[in-house]
């Protein structure tokens, strides 16, 4: 399993941040082949560290491959692309990883 | 499902941040009982923003409620007491959210 963690700030808007959000940004993600999971929070804790997180969400593919795929698709551009309409309202912080079971 | 989610920083020494984490860190967590999935990544690929961490690790509990009662045994404040021991070699950033599929 491939992870795509997405970490956003508290909004500058919120109201206009969850419109976009819901509105368009879900469903253009979901709309990737691949995707296998996309799970939100917006009730995040911190327990170490400075940083302060609004919103997490967790997205997940089958392998590295097919999160190429998707990503490279005009689907996927355009969903990456969209994350910049969200970062005028909320700082963005991602990355990809694949966890393994300990 | 409720997430645990510490990223590491890349440690000043690799081979006793992992000697320790491999040794005592992952028994200790392990051992709580009400931990239900306890996941690493080492290869962690930023994709937007400056922070870059050499290490995500991912927990699961059920709920807030077990997740709650293992941090307050004396097993899981043992572990809690362990990351001061991992965080002379790496900075250590975490947070609990609950995922909601979307």
């Amino acid at each position: 399993m491939v992870r795509f963690l997405v970490m956003y700030q508290q909004p500058t808007d919120v109201d206009a941040f969850e419109q976009h959000y819901r509105d368009v940004h879900i469903p253009l993600a979901k709309g990737l082949p691949g995707l296998r999971r996309y799970a939100v929070s917006r009730n995040v804790r911190p327990v170490r560290g400075e940083a302060q997180f609004y919103l997490v969400a967790e997205l997940e593919w089958d392998d590295m491959e097919s999160l190429r795929r998707d990503f490279a698709s005009p689907d996927g551009r355009a969903t990456a692309a969209d994350v910049e309409t969200l970062a005028q309202w909320s700082a963005v912080q991602s990355m990809i990883y694949e966890p393994e079971d300990v």
